[in-house]
């Protein structure tokens, strides 16, 4: 036995200093609080400064909200109005599109209230995945995930897609995967159920099968970007996928057209190409940009049988919102200075 | 014992009919090949009879089809105008546009000359993965499944979607499942991975990443229908969807404007929502479908870095084959009753 303990010893003198590295990765590999400070950000700069503009929607749907509690109501207002507040200050202080994109919406994941990350949609199995999608308007440069469910935060994986690989769109397992190596912060799927989440969708959505969060932003340097996350449809399953991570259909951006972002019935707005056609309405129809949004939501997937949101900018900084639905949950300012937090259009 | 013994009796008296049953259901649940042949026709057939046309391509790429052997090329000819007759041979007599897109393409997912179906593109993990979309012009519905591993024909899990689901688009695991479910033919991962196939590919098409397979049909009551099929790039990982499942990207049909599928580089068809595209330069520029074909592939697809090629049909019937690559593997017959097969466009 006396000759066995030597190497022991030895191996112990390996096996520490690895065990207390991997928690040391571990505890360090806390990457997505600094995902927007690190990546180089390449979107060009050498434009006259302008007025920069925001719209963000926190989902539409069908349901009146009139049925739901004022407190209900005074949380989502207070939510949208501090990632308002905060994108808004991002892009006064000369932040890129992108970066105020991938920040709001992380927060929007993050918190439960919305259907997108942490509080997120549960699946017929009583699961969550998410799937997310950007779009950067100065190089038509995309990135998207899809039936991801440990990414804490899908949206920046997708950027790092967009960033860090040669792909557009990974889905499932590999996305995962992708992200583990990207070191972002990855989760049990446990922790985007919630259980006060559940019971509040539950109350206030029962009908509604379109949440969504999405942000379009315009900078001080003219540039574009889009971004939509989601949970999808409730009780969803065989690995559906809405329009949110389909570039064209719920997320497309253009610095020469538009920004966009959907939310609503995925299977419709995929139907459509809600997004890019949008632009196309746009780009080679002269339509203004709320003619374009009010085209395709009441003559397009409003005549299809479907229903709900786009929020967008175009390439002047205007913004426009327009939905057939009760709710558009949403938040904008515009170049003007003016702002606003609402729960529908009306 | 002998106590025992009558409730054995009365447990194998029910246990043998299930065993039975469950041989008798999986021999007969060769749904496959009645996919076409079940499913109700819900196109519209009340106009004239008018004279169709049809475009297949087999995958598009960069390496001189000069390198290729005599053996081989005649392969893929001889493969091309097989399932260029049969499709002939169904419209002619009155079939359906999206029937013979989906028999078109599932032949070629049967067939390990093509990366679509047996004898896929592997992914770095040595497995195949298996991406598939079909779209109905006259309803503008559409079915896609991505990432699945055992549909023996994604072709018929897309339409499936399309025809026998609410969602637009399944991925992974729970698109296997649905397949499952709508009793399709389900095989190991390994059906897919064949040898030669391997072998073949690697020798002809090694600088290769972009095969897929595709076909747009109008039948003789004017229908147009899309549909698109592929293992993906060669060597691909972490779940990369290209375009080929996308709508707007790979796949587009509307009766009004045209019919659409998209081979090549599937990212750069995605960031250019390349089918829907080619459709809106006609809706809206009035362009002619080879005008169009023309701007995405060599303005857009190829600006942005990517190659790759388009088939479409327009309104009218007329037929159009554009690339940027060094290949196109494509046959068609069109309306006047011309027909070609060839490896690439010139």
């Amino acid at each position: 036995m006396s000759k066995v303990k030597p190497y022991l010893y030895i191996l112990l003198l390996f096996l520490i200093p690895m065990i207390f590295f991997h928690f040391f990765r571990n505890t360090n590999g806390d990457k997505n609080e600094r995902v927007t400070e690190e990546v180089e950000d390449s979107s060009p700069k050498n434009q006259k400064e302008i007025l920069p503009s925001l719209v963000i929607h926190g989902g539409a749907g069908t349901a009146d909200p009139e049925i739901m509690s004022d407190s209900l109501k005074i949380a989502y207002k207070s939510a949208l109005f501090e990632v308002l507040e905060i994108g808004k200050a991002m892009l006064l202080n000369g932040d890129s599109a992108h970066h105020v994109v991938i920040r709001v919406i992380a927060m929007m994941e993050d918190n439960q209230l919305f259907n997108a990350g942490r509080g997120a949609a549960l699946t017929n199995k009583g699961t969550v995945t998410l799937d997310a999608s950007i779009m950067t308007g100065w190089d038509k440069k995309a990135g998207a995930v899809a039936c991801v469910e440990h990414i804490k935060n899908p949206i920046y994986a997708a950027y790092q897609v967009l960033n860090n690989s040669s792909h557009v769109m990974l889905v499932g397992k590999g996305a995962d995967e992708f992200a583990k190596q990207q070191r972002l912060v990855m989760v049990p799927n446990s922790y985007f159920i919630t259980e006060n989440a559940k019971a509040r969708l539950k109350k206030a959505l029962e009908t509604d099968k379109t949440g969504t969060v999405g942000c379009v932003a315009y900078d001080k340097y003219g540039n574009l970007s889009a971004g939509t996350s989601t949970g999808g449809m409730n009780n969803k399953k065989f690995g559906r996928v809405g329009d949110s991570p389909i570039i064209g259909s719920g997320t497309w951006a253009d610095n020469d057209v538009c920004a966009v972002s959907c939310s609503g019935w995925g299977e419709f707005f995929i139907r459509s190409v809600a997004a890019h056609e949008v632009a196309s309405l746009i780009k080679y129809k002269d339509y203004s940009l709320s003619k374009s949004l009010h085209e395709v939501i009441y003559n397009q997937i409003d005549k299809l049988g479907g229903n709900g949101a786009i929020i967008a900018i175009d390439k002047n900084g205007e913004i426009a919102i327009e939905s057939n639905t009760a709710t558009i949950f949403h938040a904008w300012f515009d170049k003007n200075g003016r702002q606003n937090v609402a729960l529908s259009k009306k």
